[in-house]
């Protein structure tokens, strides 16, 4: 375990294949591959979710999380988001020539724990390696197929009147990298939020009729800002959010203003943002609340009834602005 | 198109959207994502297999083909020789920052123009960008759901006595980029074999009964040698090469020789090694011979009675002599 990775790591003979065997062995029980080029898997009985992340996230590892479990939950997020029952996962690896053995296995154990919680099986995997200088440690691909039991989760079934929720602060996962990166000291009191959500999703998906959460997604790069444009494109109109309402730390609104960035541009790593029927709203809420992922659950805000896809932010002297979309966050590989 | 990437298209706001709508813009036909986290996709009636690859290719551009074209064949591939028919495919990127757009744009052209050819669809992305000098231009993924329509080819179904074939000549694609990457001169004679391998193989399940077929792979990392070591492993058989029966062409042999490498250790992209019922393996080289891709197509050996895992070569002399596994190949990022 004080071994490095070295380029014949990568090269598809012995010591390639050992790599693999490493893989394999600490994934355990959530492996389900057999060792030959496809996973051959059960049939799936419906329409399918399919998306891909690769992560370069910077520190890999980090107070409360490392690389491993972002790339996990980064991808069982977004299916579940949609609405489907995240399934099977493979796992990509682009290491650097020097990587110690150990980092690796730190980061497989976290992909092993992470998929546990999650309820994903890794059905397939690949390693490359590259020289020193050519990539930066470690990062990873994770590709997820998911199942929908129930139709899929669209922007467009979003509609005026629909209540946006949060279900807990934002920013945190942006504070705690960069303190951790940039050594600023904050790091021990605002913790990453990365976690998987597909399990409070369902709990949210029991508690109320199928169409009351109109649709949903993961608050990652580009922070609540772009989701909130997102959506408000999709929709077609003003999408009104409540400043105040905003879940913000104490510690984190300090950090953010000392390094002068605004936490809803912030990357999130477990922040789910939804748009609900009003009448659902508080069941919603209620629910979200009861579960560990949620406890910072809040309503922030609505979708009115101006047909301009443009985002509001009331302040707290009532006074309404345009928030205005980023160019760019200014802030790279958070995730 | 004079741009280039910068770490503000990584980030998750405008530039961001700007760069995933450049990507889909090109790839055109072949993309069936709908924008949202996940793509939604139609059910898949059997089996499933999922397979997935990163390209860390160097030089990520060479004389008939690019990382693009490899990173669609590499998962097209190893779709198809499991026997399953590739339907969906993501494609994740990661970007150094001071990559020409222009680059990123013929690498997609390739994808779309490869993903056409092989009939599979682009169902979801991901771009990431890192700073320069965290990356090497251009690192690609590809990950791929197929079908099965009948059963599994798997490796433990193949069984004494059955021939050993490739679908054309081993060494050309590693000669071709060492060549580019080197500068040494070979390049415009000995070309990359990278193409997508699906066609070729359907035509062959076509001309045979199912259960001919035992087994196929592509012989990708670590060459001929790594899959014969493989198969030797999960028979429990020696298997036997004629040494002259393998396809090596002139140049490739020469360069070789002159390189101190052995085509049989040599990373190949459209090199198909089938075991096939010796019964039908003259039907097999047939129908092989008669596609585009497979005009070199030979039987190169057989699986023998030799209850010992292990790969031995006939000489030219009528010698035995035991080819050893490669510890690693020493010839870094040829995929």
């Amino acid at each position: 375990m004080d071994q490095q990775i070295v380029l014949d790591h990568g090269t598809g003979a012995r010591l390639s294949r050992e790599l693999v065997e490493f893989v394999v062995e600490v994934l355990a029980d959530v492996y389900l591959g057999e060792m030959e080029d496809s996973a051959i898997l059960p049939p799936l009985d419906g329409a399918l979710a399919m998306t891909t992340d690769s992560f370069v996230v910077d520190p890999p590892f980090f107070g409360n999380g490392d690389i491993g479990k972002i790339a996990v939950c980064g991808t069982v997020n977004d299916l579940a988001v949609a609405g489907a029952q995240p399934r099977y996962l493979t796992l990509a690896m682009i290491l650097e020539s020097g990587l110690p053995l150990a980092q690796l296995h730190r980061a497989l154990e976290s992909v092993r724990d992470t998929a546990r919680e999650a309820g994903i099986k890794i059905v397939a995997g690949d390693t490359k390696v590259v020289g020193a200088g050519e990539a930066d440690g470690i990062f990873l691909n994770t590709t997820g197929v998911g199942v929908f039991t129930s139709p899929p989760k669209r922007m467009k079934d979003v509609t005026v009147g629909d209540k946006i929720l949060l279900s807990g602060p934002i920013g945190d996962h942006t504070i705690h990298l960069l303190s951790v990166r940039e050594g600023l000291g904050f790091e021990s009191n605002v913790l990453s939020d990365c976690a998987p959500l597909n399990g409070m999703i369902d709990a949210v998906r029991g508690a109320v009729p199928e169409s009351a959460v109109r649709s949903m997604r993961d608050v990652t790069r580009g922070g609540l800002n772009a989701v909130l444009h997102e959506y408000a494109s999709a929709v077609g109109h003003a999408l009104r959010v409540e400043e105040e309402a905003l879940p913000i730390s104490f510690e984190t609104a300090m950090a953010a203003d000392m390094l002068g960035i605004n936490p809803i541009n912030c990357a999130n790593e477990g922040c789910l943002a939804l748009f609900v029927a009003p009448e659902h709203a508080d069941d919603v809420l209620r629910t979200l609340r009861a579960h560990p992922y949620g406890k910072g659950a809040v309503v922030i805000g609505e979708v009115t009834e101006r047909p301009d896809p443009v985002v509001e932010l009331t302040g707290k002297d009532g006074r309404v602005s345009e928030v205005e979309e980023l160019q760019g966050a200014e802030l790279p590989r958070l995730c």
